[in-house]
């Protein structure tokens, strides 16, 4: 004999959670039912609605429930001339916490990935020419994740941004602040030591 | 500048959840908005049906969406004149996966703490005492955790039992099958010697 229907049901349904299985989903299941049904309830109607609403920002593709979000309608940062591309929203929000950058974004959701099929197209590059036509940008600063298929996607973008006459940067790769040498890989140190400078 | 806010409501909606912080929670929301929209919200819809209908067995105090559970409606099991005492519902699907027991439960949703403020009322021993007096139990099976609180608690279901004049027996400590002694704490090796039978 197993769970009641409906708890099996719940059980199965908590699966759909990143990095949550059978034996943790039960878990959930039973710490909600047990101690926290008002924040289950809470978290149903807050979930339904975010799906209902959330979509993508017409401007810079992050989440957003408005049509344009509040970093694409911020008067300053448009006309800062500075647009920041990144993988992902998480992305934005890392960058965001420095509080180093002040101006537009324009988020991927991926990266070009032809194996996957993901291409130009998938990855909204049709959507940011059309920005490169219409906007006054004077540099883009290329933020993808230093993997190969981000290193790829920021090259591609960067040959697009040379037909359009617009200065291409790439953030700088290096040893991380606080890190230390000997655990540095040998990848990592090499993309150091090109990109030293003076002091 | 942070989330939108229907995000960042999200987000700390998830955090509702045992064991998830504040990063998971924006983990498994992007991924969710990015990946999952329809299991989100089939989650969301069980979630609510499952906090509204799931309530407790009256005989047994499992979790069910039924007034009496498939296992106290059981006519073989009611029959057996056996009662297994449990700690928790998660317990009952343990004892059933392994198909070794045939009898009724009775979950406790906890354990006699008194540090805590849980005496025998939050156990449900009133209805428990119930039971005693209105079913014919030949025999009542303590198997609460080997902990103080639940060794605490069988001993104190153990006394009711004998005011009742029902037989009480406590589930059998000693080396799990397929550990090896050599890892094996001293307790657990005191309970295995206390506890040998004749071959």
């Amino acid at each position: 004999m197993k769970f009641s229907p409906l708890l099996s049901e719940l059980v199965s349904a908590l699966t759909c959670l990143p990095g949550v299985g059978n034996k943790s989903a039960q878990r959930m299941a039973f710490h909600l039912l047990e101690r926290n049904r008002e924040g289950a309830l809470k978290l149903s109607s807050v979930l339904h609605n975010a799906m209902e609403h959330i979509r993508h920002c017409s401007r810079c593709r992050t989440f957003t429930e408005q049509p344009v979000c509040d970093i694409c309608q911020h008067p300053q940062r448009q006309d800062s001339g500075l647009l920041c591309i990144v993988e992902s929203p998480q992305d934005v929000l890392a960058i965001e916490q420095t509080s180093t950058f002040n101006g537009t974004y324009f988020v991927l959701m991926g990266h070009l990935s032809p194996i996957d099929g993901i291409g130009p197209q998938e990855i909204g590059l049709d959507e940011l020419e059309q920005r490169f036509r219409s906007e006054s940008i004077q540099e883009v600063i290329l933020a993808t994740n230093p993997t190969v298929e981000g290193e790829a996607t920021a090259h591609y973008i960067a040959q697009l941004c040379n037909k359009y006459h617009i200065e291409a940067s790439r953030i700088a790769h290096g040893v991380p602040v606080g890190g230390e040498l000997e655990y540095i890989d040998g990848n990592t140190l090499t993309h150091a030591f090109s990109g030293r400078r003076k002091l």
